[in-house]
């Protein structure tokens, strides 16, 4: 199974910044570690900060061999009408996941417009959101 | 360890409504897959279509020894202030679960009052929302 | 035909209560009105004030051999979402009374969650609200 | 008895526009069949698309003879200020109807102006709209 | 000095409405007190129920010889662009009139469309609102 | 006829500031104006810029032989809960008038709380205003 | 006198919630303060959990002999129509009182629906928001 | 090709109004251009400030022999339900044209309830629109 | 014990305005009653319409021996930001009390910015409410 | 005459997303279909997913001999403030078009930051909004 | 050079309040600091808790010899329109200042009416916010 | 000291747009007076239209030896929670300046939600916010 997993904006400096809401893995241990859980699978990883190389990188899956789609747009999920439209483009499953839990935040945080057309979204286990988002896409992907 | 699984409205009915946004497992199929998929575990399962049940059975686990708590509030999650007091009261882990995405359907699901105290939510993965949510309580509970 | 007939919280100290909104009937004449004009239908009548019997009361119709259901779920109709859900299980004809005009009073009565499930609403007329609702109903079930 | 049966914008066209939501009766069909129902009354239709002539509709029924007034303001009841203040002239029972359920619309339909004044509404069972709103308004003329 | 003063929906009927909001004189007292206060003046009185017919007789204003336009356009004061777009095109004073107090009432007659172009605006003193209105707008015709 | 006549916050230095808004007359301009027109009456004439000192003008007029309050509380009109609780103590003919038409303005100048309690308001005529209210206000106090 | 005292949900679990906001006493705390308080006085406490149970509270004082109602609905006073409904049956005093200071907290504590038909509010004294409130009450049923 | 062209109020009067926003052409300019530029189309052009008139014209439209609909409703784009509806009964291709653009003027001309059921919209280019809007009806009709 | 009793805006009228809200004491009684209620208690009273003169009588007890404030800053209450800085100021404790029920009233009545920072609030008992708040107040400063 | 033509994100993909939104031409169809149709202008093509590099493709034609602008921004148009301050450093003609009809989709399409402050707009006609577009700038850049 | 440095309500009290907003310097020490700063300047000082003085003090300055106006309207920034209507009134530089960053505060600190015609603002550096305001208009008045 | 200045969006054109907005300065021309201005102080400028790259730009002196953090970001101020998230991350003093006053223009450019987490704002003062910043910054790092 191949799985395109995207980071968003910040997320290439975790493990630095408040530790409270996003747990202290750097990006790379996050990575690692879903690796390692799934050892079997070609895992393809991207972070920017960058919105429109976001927009491309969603592009790229639509005629790409990619099973499914792990994203954290992060703070771009709550405001980017592009990404949305990009993802609106893929006919694979698609899981969004969050660190922090968005529903205790911020008010501007409540509302995700790249998770309205997402399969599932799994918010607020840190590191472990994408451990389960992992999980519950091959579950999506493999139909069992 | 021992968890609570707690449901609201409607949920006693599953597998008849829907099945595209709640899939076509029965509540019993839930519960069923959740204590084959964790034997070892001490599942309390509780089903109620009433608000004051619920809130009872959330202030039941205060002073007890139940280890976490996996709740899906349904309709209450969006509107219970009640329920959200009693969650309040708590000092174990809880993760929050719906079938279907609430972020993809009607605007009065898109906020959940008792989600905002949850350490973390899964939304939209059908029964398997409570598989990975048993998972992440877990791993809540054990520090791993 | 069988038709059940649910009525919802205060519906049962109906006529001790502001008449120039709701009428001097009380539930128990209206009830008996109903059926005096329908002598030939089975009429199951139900009140509660409970939001979370409501919602297995029609919950209870979904594999009935019930015919129609005719509604007043007062206070609840503006603001459960539990009942809404629970409505939404449901495969007969439905419709919705009032016995004041919820477009007459305060802001809070003006939307109805459930009747936006009805197939139709009547409002505003007293007790007779019942008898044309039970009329509507009986045309949507006969189909004439 | 004398009725008064006033209908707004775009009625006159009824039968020819998304059956789903108004049935497949032309205005017509209403009139006879509202006629054939009560045969001993004197029904007096009057249908305009224009906002003014229903304002005059309204206003000649002050000092006439007519003893109730049966309206389906459709799109005006929404919005006309100009037929609400009309309405307000009058001293004899008013129903308003409307053939689909103005609260499973679009949100600019669920609030009435014209029926804020009404003695009751009844919406949503399409020309049987008509049936019910007339014996209601019996009902309310002849005081029984 | 010629003004042309327009009279909007039911004012037609002035006299038999809520006198506590509009005062016990019909349109025809108003207008010929308006006459016998000012007996030089020529004026040209038009009421009309028909948001279209005001339309039009706010543009036969643009090109004819009148000094200036007194107007209660009433209901459509509060809604209509189309008046407001015709009194736009007017290079004379203008000055809009209400028998009640707009400020005193529903809401939605808090806001004049019409109005925010007026040079000046009466509101609340029944009849009295017009004889002020004419002699305001004398005051602006002529300058002193 | 004994006439208050309060003037509010900025009204001091009338003439000075944005001639097409208030025109060019001095608050002294338009009081010997008033008198001049009316010279049989007592006008007893106050301004100030500071709410207290108006709350407090306006209680003086409740056991007065003052017939009648003509008043422009200018910013205050828009946002003072404390003049309008003060205007409510009185039982005399109360006019409001602006020198600028509050409906052509910003925004947070369209609502009156003071004006709500008006008889009525004459709003846009520059010092005129002041002239047709004292014609208001002395019809209003002597009736005809 | 006899006063009917009502506990909405969680308040059976006082003292053991953020003692912060709601002091350390538990309800029975309460009661014994509040009887010995007035030893004189049949004080009858009632708590629930549940919306529907307190509806029918209130609803059983209407034809009984009590002389006064002290209620805390705690989070339905902040949603629930339905008691409010059976509140406006009644035709005794009515106090209601709050552990915690409701304006001081999130935004969806601010309104109060029961409250909007109590005589008075007392909020934010802990325990001693009750010892007030029955004093309050005690005024009012004696009229002194 | 038979197209019928609708305009709306206050276009009667086109040049002489605001011609920064609208232009300096006379409608029937423009109604002669549109004939010169596409000769051998059948130009059926209405113009009409009434709403009900306007209903009735694109009513008209149903059953006629007319291939599109070329409309400019002007202000009552903004607001017309009535007009909407009418709309809705038609199944020929419907472009609406603005002579200024509506997203760069009042807030209250952003929306278009007409124009949300166009197949496209022109808006801005003065009497260029209607040009526009021919070339793209004609597209639409022949499918080229 | 001594205390500071602040007074806002038109309660130096009370007695003389609506006694269905205020009740038909007046200030002097008020202030009488409470001195004879607690005869051993130092009670400085201060009356002012005027927000400034209010801010600065807050102001006045930070360095002072006052034990506590029970203030009724009437109009001031809702819309104070100023008022609202000067008790940030103080850390002796502050019960807000109203006359008649501010949940009961015109909306812009309902949010307390003062209020916000309050210990507590009495709201609803007319002139009782200041024994209450006293009382409140000597339980707040001797903390029993 | 030279022409930039600018496309926003997603543009790029266009033909394989929402064929009933956007048709199934791509991107390079539409551009060879203008050059076809315009084969004597100078059409600078360019498109980008990235809002930066839109403002600076905008920044670009400052200086340049452009002679005007046509530009689909896409998702940017109704969230980009950058893009939008671009557009404001020109002084050429600016068209802006949409495949999709902007008033017909979701409510977070309806406004255009950067439509504001175009000449006009074109939207609803697929790939013809593009030559329809290029006709309207040709028009205003001639001024024929 | 001469400026006037105007202070508002509660900063008589700076350096008793709130430390983590406001600083621990006094409104003195701040004044001391200015003076001893631009040593050659002749700086005018006046802080009052009083709208209408507020109001005064920028009226005087309109005539006056003064250079510049420097002020922190502290609360009445956010919500005083009698100041924001005095501070019209001038025609010279208008700095604004406030000591704590009233975008990182409370809701209703965001909005400043005053400000809104300053020609800049400084907010967030405590007492150095007047420094560098004072340096801002020694800019704006000097040219340089 | 090291100080980073960071500017957003279209401030590479700054002296070609809105002079009356911006002042006529270049972006070169200030960065030239700041180093001219702090010839002592290592300056270190960066630009850019990318949002994407204002992110990294201030990732990047989270473990830098910049001692400050200087910047606009102009649109991107009002509307990036990217941004905002990346200046989250620092720990050294973060000065916001804005050319134009943010509340004296459009509303959405009222809210900044990076500057909600600066230490100040200077906004207005043209080139001038710079020079003043930097002074403010200066006077943050050092502490004095």
């Amino acid at each position: 199974m191949k799985i395109s997993i995207l980071n968003g904006p910040n997320l290439n400096k975790l493990g630095t910044r408040n530790p409270e809401h996003y747990g202290s893995n750097t990006l790379q241990d996050i990575e690692e570690k879903l690796q390692d859980t799934y050892p079997d699978d070609e895992l393809v990883f991207f972070q920017s900060n960058r919105e429109g190389e976001l927009v491309e990188a969603v592009q790229a899956l639509v005629e790409s061999d990619v099973d499914g789609l792990l994203a954290n747009f992060a703070a771009y999920s709550h405001s980017s009408i592009a990404i949305r439209d990009a993802v609106e483009l893929l006919n694979i499953p698609f899981v969004e996941v969050h660190l922090s839990n968005i529903h205790a935040r911020e008010g501007f945080r409540e509302q995700t417009l790249t998770g309205s057309l997402a399969d599932g979204i799994i918010t607020g286990f840190e590191s472990q959101s994408y451990i389960l988002g992992m999980q519950a896409l091959r579950h999506l992907v493999t139909g069992q």
